[in-house]
């Protein structure tokens, strides 16, 4: 083991954490908040998408890609919640904005007084294959109205954040990032990362095969 | 190889055919429907529910159990679809029938007139692992409604096959299994049987299991 492992605190992780996305959008947002904290690589992975409860699909996400990736992982899960729903179309948003569009999904909502929503964002880090990802909520609570602002990312024209008159889409980069439900998820990455205090390996010769040594 | 191997045309699968289903209900309708024209057993897996188009979702399922039970599995998968809706809830009618019941299956068509929609159920049968499944689709077309009969089968109260005035629910059993999804994609199996010919090893083994020889 190197002397750097000797001296510090903490798991010892032998790779980069690999960010599992293929969205350079994501990705990007990912780099502007964790910045250089912690190492880390992306990677797109042709991952199952799983039904189920959205922690519980993300969790087993992250255990499918680190098994796959042999090493450490973080992936990434968004969803929008109706309250009037139960939670709904909660993990399934994709496949309902792409199907009935923004138009629909507050057709939805019709029969309801109720146009609440949060926009969820989960977060799962798997340290290695079979170990238990540990998950970080970020939630942003709002209400679905009819789109509003540029058509260029998902359904953000259609969630309106509480105390904002205005839709994720049209607010500027900088103000939706200090509220958005991805970045209260990824704040959390980050401090979890500073607290526990891993190690990581960094020697190129050793970077693609040594699992390292749990302390 | 078993002489009855060396005489017989077709495929020759080691194994009785694995219905994967935990749903005692599914596995009597089944049951009643194949007859003995197959050997066949069944087995409660717990497999992943993936998320995609139904078709896919469900040939994966059959991949997977493939490679589980290795040898020739049956899977199955029912969607609800409504017109409106461009196929939605689909595969994920479990999710929304839990959460929000029959009456917000309702509201979720209260900003359309069309309240069409089609009961779909996928049967995928893999021979083997690493062997692409074949599917049978069984489509019955029908419209949602507020919710009438007994309550005792998922969502059955509230669809209404077209041609009738009655519910699922509120059909005699045998008049639905002539008309349902279940039954019209359960049939297409049995064809396919009957036509493909495939030979069962009927080893002392598995003798329990063997119901004849399907040709």
């Amino acid at each position: 083991m190197s002397a750097a492992t000797a001296v510090v605190k903490g798991l010892v992780l032998s790779r980069p954490v690999t960010f599992v996305t293929g969205n350079a959008k994501k990705l990007e947002e990912v780099r502007a908040i964790l910045g250089n904290s912690i190492p880390f690589q992306s990677l797109k992975l042709d991952l199952p998408e799983l039904q189920g409860e959205p922690e519980d699909i993300s969790k087993e996400k992250a255990k499918i890609a680190a098994k796959e990736v042999n090493g450490p992982v973080l992936v990434e899960d968004t969803c929008l919640c109706f309250n009037a729903l139960k939670g709904l179309p909660g993990p399934y948003i994709k496949w309902f904005l792409q199907k009935i569009g923004h138009e629909g999904l507050n057709n939805l909502l019709m029969a309801y007084e109720d146009k609440s929503a949060y926009a969820l964002c989960i977060f799962s880090l798997a340290l290695g294959p079979n170990m238990e990802p540990i998950t970080f909520l970020g939630k942003t609570a709002g209400k679905i109205v009819p789109a509003k602002g540029p058509n260029d990312f998902g359904w953000d024209p259609v969630f309106q954040p509480d105390g904002y008159n205005e839709t994720y889409a049209e607010m500027p980069k900088e103000e939706k990032n200090k509220i958005s439900h991805r970045s209260k998820a990824l704040s959390l990455v980050k401090s979890h990362f500073a607290e526990a205090g891993y190690t990581f390996q960094t020697d190129t010769t050793i970077a693609e095969l040594d699992h390292g040594n749990p302390i």
